[in-house]
């Protein structure tokens, strides 16, 4: 199952990632520029299952953190993510075999392939966050018992830090946050240092290759001019995700924006095309609950994601505007991100929402 | 040179570190407290000159970061202070035969003897700073040419980063801090590593122990109910510093405080008991400029402590209350406070002044 990467399915991942990001964790773009560069070079990006790391093996956890928008300014040049890797390494006194996404949605989805790249490391196909989440203490792995720390941040000078907060990865979350924020509002780390066995336990399974799937579905509909939104949930039917469905078809009639605890917080209106109510959706990063006339029909963890009605594409919460014609798309979380003690760490309650999380299948019946 | 540290010993560093820390730096009451403890839990504290620290031996300066007042609603064990000390030594592969203060000055000229205390090292005779200072880049060990990091910051919780920014110590500052704000406000530091020859090259030598004779005079002058501002002008005298004047005298009219960049910053108003005009002294954390009729009389780096008037016991900026009969005293840097890549780092253009420093003797004798 596992496959190397090149240019057509690199752009189907960034494409299918930006979906997956539900809003939030940056255009994928800017870093699929970045690893198209490296294939350039001749460099290679192998994708392996998680089944293909043995028990024993040690996988490193990549990303970004901070604001996308910093790094679409100040691009880097794709040793900084490895630089965080090779300080981990050095720490644990043991090389990574791989590396793994935490996030599969948004940028992220892209950096652990820049990392494969540049490090020469397969990267396992799947993550720990199965979407896009805004902190690095949602992830499955931590979930269910790997500790986020050591964790490494880099800058572009070199600069970095390990952080050790033994298994509270909140406060890991916190320390991290707050040097990336002294590094420029961006910086590049590595953490959920995990054996081959932990990542079969505890990864989200194949969310590289959704994100592939559903990228391609939209591509390959956009070229024979067929329906991209069936191809989607005919992709997500075909994943361990199982459910997605159209929410709501309208125009954007109103955005507000503004920025709470260093999250971008806001809500928007989008009216129906025929007579009828307004949907509105909440976010903070990522869009995390959709209503009708008050009455919820999805929330956070299920994926809510706003997609432009003509190109299927996915348009984060920087991105909505006024008079744009959408597509609101939801798709389920997979059973191991719907667990009491994954609600615990992304449900509702954690993004500030009162009400319980209830899986987008049952509110679609009601 | 090397002495064990007793009971009145260290009240007399206490009370001497207060002066030092010219209104800044924190009360050094509660490390006065934590290191008795120690002392009467049958501990040593073994307080060595520069000299007798073999060229090549490691030293590891230790010191708190952050809010003093954290420090007294929060008391620390002294294992964070050691915890940060043994991490570093761990990063290092290597021990330190001795533990250094980083700031003479404040609360910081007690943090290293129970470090001291609690790690079974003596602590050398001497600083980084001579005084206070706000920044950890703004040490001698750094003016001269040793890397601030890699350091270590941790809490009462055993959590700890290790920051790495080569030669850059005002980034280092820059993630430590972050790290200590998310920590609480306050946390122990182990930095600025280097050898025994180092030390001998960079510290400020003796500090400690002139910390210990200006208490020492206050403490004596008020036995014998002698003027203890000639006992600390004497003390100040035979001491590489060299040089100290009474500047004025009079009772505090005015304070205004607040915070800027993180600062304590403000302006306390001196009127007089004669007819005359007022001194102004302007701090940001510790005193930086006192004038009279708009003339300069001391300016930074140089001290300038303000003292209760029958007690000579040091104001800091936060106790600073209308009504107070103070003194305000002078202290002259020494030399190797004075060379212009020292004057780089804390000269009046590293505190936001826009004139030149100008040594306190020879404003005097304008």
């Amino acid at each position: 199952m596992s496959y190397n990467l090149d240019g057509q399915t690199l752009a189907d991942i960034a494409r299918g990632a930006a979906i997956m990001g539900t809003g939030g964790g940056g255009d994928p773009l800017v870093g699929r520029m970045l690893v198209q560069q490296a294939l350039d070079e001749g460099l290679r990006v192998k994708v392996i299952d998680a089944h293909e790391v043995a028990d024993d093996d040690l996988v490193i956890s990549t990303a970004m953190m901070g604001a996308p928008s910093v790094v679409v300014e100040k691009l880097p040049s794709g040793d900084e993510a490895v630089a965080s890797l090779r300080r981990l390494e050095e720490h644990l006194g043991r090389s990574a075999v791989a590396t793994i996404p935490m996030e599969c949605g948004g940028l992220n989805s892209m950096i652990p392939l820049l990392v494969a790249a540049r490090a020469g490391i397969p990267v396992v196909d799947g993550d720990g966050m199965g979407r896009a989440f805004p902190e690095l203490q949602m992830e499955t792995f931590g979930v269910y018992g790997v500790p986020g720390s050591p964790l490494v941040v880099s800058d572009a000078a070199g600069h970095t830090a390990l952080i050790e907060t033994g298994t509270d990865n909140v406060q890991m979350e916190s320390f991290a946050r707050a040097v990336t924020i002294r590094m420029g509002g961006a910086s590049y780390i590595a953490e959920y240092s995990m054996s081959g066995a932990d990542v079969k336990r505890t990864a989200i399974p194949g969310t590289l290759s959704l994100a592939r799937d559903l990228g391609r579905s939209v591509r390959e509909a956009r070229e024979a001019h067929t329906d991209a939104f069936a191809a989607l949930i005919q992709a997500v039917r075909s994943s361990i995700y199982g459910y997605a469905r159209p929410l709501f078809s309208g125009k954007i009639v109103d955005v507000s924006r503004g920025v709470v605890d260093g999250f971008t917080a806001g809500t928007v209106v989008i009216e129906p095309f025929d007579a009828g109510l307004p949907m509105v959706i909440d976010f903070r990063n990522e869009n995390i609950v959709a209503k009708v006339d008050g009455r919820t029909v999805a929330i956070v963890p299920d994926l809510i994601t706003i997609l432009d009605l003509d190109s299927a594409s996915a348009i984060t919460t920087e991105a909505l505007r006024f008079g744009q014609r959408v597509r609101v798309l939801a798709i389920a979380t997979p059973p191991i991100m719907r667990t009491p003690e994954a609600l615990e760490v992304w449900g509702p309650h954690a993004f500030g929402l009162d009400e319980p999380w209830v899986p987008v299948e049952e509110l679609a019946a009601t």
